[in-house]
């Protein structure tokens, strides 16, 4: 495509880009560099501007937009959310996200998310984990073995050193295939055929399952106490995995409580249940795991703040690689007021 | 860039190739026929699904999404406000869009809007001036005479054949700059030297400058019976043009009330002084202009179902053009759940 200056341009990183650049990088590096900088803006949490999902329902789905600013760079993600899709061979969530540069409201940066959301929704379980899983975890169960699943595996294993994973899903090819993705990725992996079977020997637990309506993937009995739950699967309203007794006896920690009330496994609860937000853990500001017999729940429904992390982070490693396309994104007339012009003058040059 | 199959493409209109599409079908046809676009969907206003616009303000601006759908279709436009930009040889508003398919999630068109939003402000100007402005009208004044002038001018020459323009603005070298542009346009022009210049025999009078505090481009006095007040420069809180005499004594139509008593002319007035929505009086429910010496006021700020149209249009007129180039945007594993497996995947084709 034709670029005539700097001040038009875009950087787009496509999907196949998206793939160079992590793989340029390694996927675990890129998690636990990803990781890195989600915890910096955890920990810069009160500076941001928090805006709910903006989200549009129909029949099949959901469209949502998530933006959020740090009051220099603003940043969003389109991402739909389509249970249905999978039976038609299509992702069920693809993504995609922008940057922009506060003090022009200039777009800098437009990149797929679908891989980057896949990859920043791993690198944060493994972080709020690391402040929350029991010390000297090795243990995984990860129940649900769809896309997200090696994503979490290889998280939790470049940030918290996890050496064993227990799969368990109700599709045993969806197992097979998390199986057959990790192999060779030095980890010591357990198809199991039931989820009581997963999670035994696990020290924390990761529920990801695509179910829509109130599931049950876990029930009260099969979570022992000192166990560290990560639960990433429900995220929207009606969708839950976890039976409502085992969040009445674990302590709760959540990204965005407005948010999360609405679309976690909290949705169960009262509405003035006692949660702890995991910025104030990160930062200090709250205790997370106290003692080894402590059962903790991260009940992550994914917030803006993250997709902006990986935003910054994919674009601080675009400088200096070739990891992306330059849009024409943006009109830039030589003089600003005479966009007009700019079209009169793009007509004589096609009839030169 | 590389495109392996053709569900991960999302069709991409640059900057360069909008300006060939709308050369391509001609500036005054490309209004007309933007401007049903609009009037088809005005008609069908109910059936939208309507959000306020979600706003991020700064010291320097503001960045905006406005987003909307049909229920079949859903559109949402990223666009910035930054008056001082100009000053930097920036435009103040930049813009893109994405329109998606609502059963799948999936985008299916991304778009430079800047000009595309130009484009659909004057169309739909003109659209509620043909329903509000005085019968036979041929003159019309231009206050303010920025990017948005000239495309004021066509599209009311192209839908309602307008031929004389009177231009006036604060800046003589912008009202130049539209008459260099004007020139060959088979218009009658006359350049100002003072706004109550220009309204001196105008039927309509467009008032679009970009003054950022409470100004009073019009005053009563300026404004004899039986005109059309186009007011589309008022556009955000504590933005108005107009004084609130003339307001008092306009019947003043809108597109969206929630919208426009926070960004539009009226929030000078109480907020339950009557205003008629514009989609009503399109649709046959309210009355438009009644009489010769009725003074109409179109209060417009920009609402996210012209954006919608003017996306939907793009889309069809791509439909066998060439106009757009094919972005690798959505992450397309053969097995939905195996998006790890395609990052492995591109490992081994890298190393091929």
């Amino acid at each position: 495509m034709t670029v005539q200056k700097d001040l038009n341009i875009v950087p787009f990183v496509s999907v196949d880009n998206m793939m160079k650049l992590v793989l340029s990088i390694g996927v675990e590096p890129f998690l636990r560099e990803l990781a890195d900088y989600i915890e910096e803006d955890f920990r810069r949490w009160e500076l941001f501007d928090k805006t709910p999902r903006v989200a549009s329902h129909s029949k099949e789905g959901v469209i949502e937009l998530m933006p959020t600013s740090d009051g220099e760079v603003y940043g969003f993600k389109y991402v739909n959310g389509h249970p249905k899709n999978m039976r038609e061979g299509l992702q069920t969530v693809t993504a995609f996200g922008v940057l922009s540069d506060v003090y022009t409201g200039y777009p800098v940066l437009l990149t797929e998310m679908t891989i980057l959301t896949a990859l920043r929704t791993a690198a944060t379980s493994a972080l709020a984990a690391k402040y929350l899983a029991p010390k000297g975890a090795d243990c995984m169960a990860i129940i649900g073995n769809g896309a997200q699943s090696e994503f979490q595996a290889l998280a939790f294993k470049a940030l918290l050193g996890i050496r064993k994973v227990r799969l368990f899903d109700i599709d045993p090819t969806a197992t097979q295939k998390c199986m057959t993705n990790l192999a060779g990725q030095d980890l010591d992996i357990v198809a199991c055929k039931t989820a009581e079977d997963a999670v035994e020997g696990a020290q924390i637990v990761t529920t990801v399952t695509a179910d829509k309506q109130y599931a049950t993937i876990l029930t009260d009995n099969m979570v022992g106490s000192g166990i560290h739950i990560n639960a990433i699967g429900g995220d929207c309203p009606g969708k839950t995995e976890l039976h409502k007794d085992i969040l009445l006896r674990s302590d709760i920690f959540v990204e965005y409580p407005p948010q999360t009330r609405i679309e976690g496994e909290i949705q169960q609860l009262d509405p003035d249940h006692a949660v702890t937000e995991l910025w104030q853990v990160i930062n200090g500001d709250a205790a997370g795991r106290t003692g080894p017999s402590q059962t903790t729940l991260f009940d992550s429904v994914g917030f803006a703040i993250e997709d902006f992390s990986a935003l910054r982070f994919v674009k601080d490693k675009l400088r200096g690689s070739r990891f992306y396309d330059r849009l024409d994104m943006l009109a830039d007339p030589d003089e600003p007021r005479d966009l007009f012009g700019m079209l009169l003058r793009a007509e004589a040059a096609l009839q030169d």
